[in-house]
């Protein structure tokens, strides 16, 4: 089969379609033929030798999520058939044609979708759901501010935190994506420069805040932050250091949480992927919700698609296209 | 009645005792007659003006927490009688020989405890029951690690966490109060200097920490917190900014949590204060666990007892005898 290689660390120059053997599917595992990998910036940083791959999981062989068909199914693996359309998640190694995947990491595919929408919607509505809904706990009513609204996981953030009643504040530094933004159902369209300064309409406002961007945006969150505000933070691409006011988190009781999808149990993605089908594949199924595909590249030209996402051109999600 | 008075924002020389009118209770509160208040931090930090009282509350008469007898009824306040020996909190005004005070704030003294040992109790042991058992959700067989862990909510902490069937570390910058902590269950002693360098005994050790220093400590609490800790941050002697490596937050999905009972509102601390009865008082009065008074003062010596604390000689509570 095919695959994308990281090379050695470095740039998007150094990703490789090499020849690699198809896996075979363990216990509980299915083998999947991948027709789409979705492109996450967890890509980017493993790409750099920044985040490395956890135990049992291909090193070289970047991708998080993936759209495609039930090859064949390992031992024990009773809930799924060969030619079943899914989408699921893997800790590493979605770049290539073949996948062997837990069956319990897996969802059913909508028929009405294309693979390449498929592979928009695992890691980034996966993240999305589990911080907002699952951790968090946002209720109807409720004020949500989201860094990065055009991201991936940002555009997934929205839709689910509007389909539960949420208002809804975005931070871009993009024009264009705050009012495609809107489009989405974005109440209040914040641009930014190069990092967050809370101005009036948001200082104090924020029931839970979705923070995608990390760094310097941290401290601002504090202030944004309602009393007993709930702030999630999933990324970091702003950097990994912030200078905090502790006395912000004490005075009005905060709430700052760390999360992460990748480095979870076994048991725990199981757990994430039910609850995911209970909750949120319904949402999909009516049209309340829907796969945003910003650009599809094919799975030759990944160094062009971690290029592009590099620098931030997407709305939404990108995704590699296996032919 | 006499009370102690901020006479204007300074040290402790600027307490001083006055004569004030004795407050009149209102609709569901009792007239309490002091006769112990607990010395606290915040009553420090209020008498330098960095810390102001809540709006309806006396705001140059310091003190959290009493222990008295019921003098008199507000309309409503059924469920006292006049003479009954209680110990509760207030947001402010409980350095004074009377106290109107909500009857939902206010628990029963038991019998065999002086006034003294009641003033002890409210404020350190609520703090650490609301941090560590209804916030953290602490648990039979975790980890916890307690800093300042020979102040009054240290000490309280401690009892508690043995109680639940904790392993419990603590750290102080003074010898013995690690030894005394040990007399009263702790596990691990770790005497820190200047600031808090976790060691490879603590890091990656606690699955919750209960910091009641803040400052340059909580960069440590990152790397002491195990995987999914809960770091409850309830003090900030050592000072109110920290530099953070978000990345460990991320990685370990840690969850930071600032936390103070003063600005709740009068229904969260009625609701905690039933918890405490509940789940708390049994323990008290079964012998499990005691408020540990360190040193008392009498009231006109207040100025005396301020530095004392402030000087952090205290091992458990400092407390105003009102004779």
């Amino acid at each position: 089969m095919r695959a994308v290689v990281i090379t050695e660390p470095g740039g998007p120059e150094v990703l490789a379609l090499r020849e690699l053997p198809v896996p075979a599917p363990g216990t509980g595992e299915l083998l999947v033929r991948v027709r789409a990998s979705g492109v996450n910036r967890a890509d980017l940083l493993q790409r750099a030798g920044r985040y490395p791959a956890p135990e049992g999981v291909p090193a070289d062989v970047p991708g998080l999520e993936f759209a495609g068909e039930v090859a064949e199914l390992g031992p024990g693996a009773t809930a799924w058939r060969a030619g079943d359309r899914v989408m699921g998640i893997v800790a590493g190694g979605g770049y290539a044609e073949y996948l062997a995947v837990d069956a319990t990491h897996v969802l059913p595919l909508p028929d009405s979708w294309s693979f390449q929408e498929g592979a928009a919607v695992p890691e980034a509505f996966l993240t999305a759901f589990d911080a907002l809904l699952l951790q968090a706990g946002l209720a109807n009513g409720e004020r949500l501010l989201i860094h990065a609204v055009g991201s991936s996981v940002g555009v997934a953030a929205l839709q689910l935190a509007k389909a539960v009643g949420a208002t809804v504040a975005g931070t871009s530094r993009t024009r264009w994506k705050l009012e495609r933004a809107q489009e989405l159902g974005l109440d209040l369209a914040l641009p930014v420069e190069d990092s967050f300064s809370p101005d009036h309409r948001i200082a104090g406002w924020a029931d839970v805040i979705l923070d995608l961007v990390g760094g310097g945006y941290v401290s601002g969150d504090l202030v944004a932050s309602a009393p007993k505000g709930r702030i999630m933070l999933v990324g970091l691409t702003a950097g990994r250091t912030a200078k905090l006011d502790l006395s912000l988190l004490l005075a009005k009781r905060l709430r700052l949480w760390g999360t992460v999808l990748r480095s979870r149990s076994k048991e725990e993605k199981a757990a994430l992927v039910r609850s995911f089908a209970e909750q949120v594949m319904p949402r999909f199924l009516s049209g309340e919700i829907r796969p945003v595909v910003d650009r599809v590249f094919p799975a030759d030209a990944v160094a062009e698609a971690h290029r592009y996402l590099e620098s931030n051109g997407n709305f939404g999600s990108v995704v590699l296209a296996w032919p």
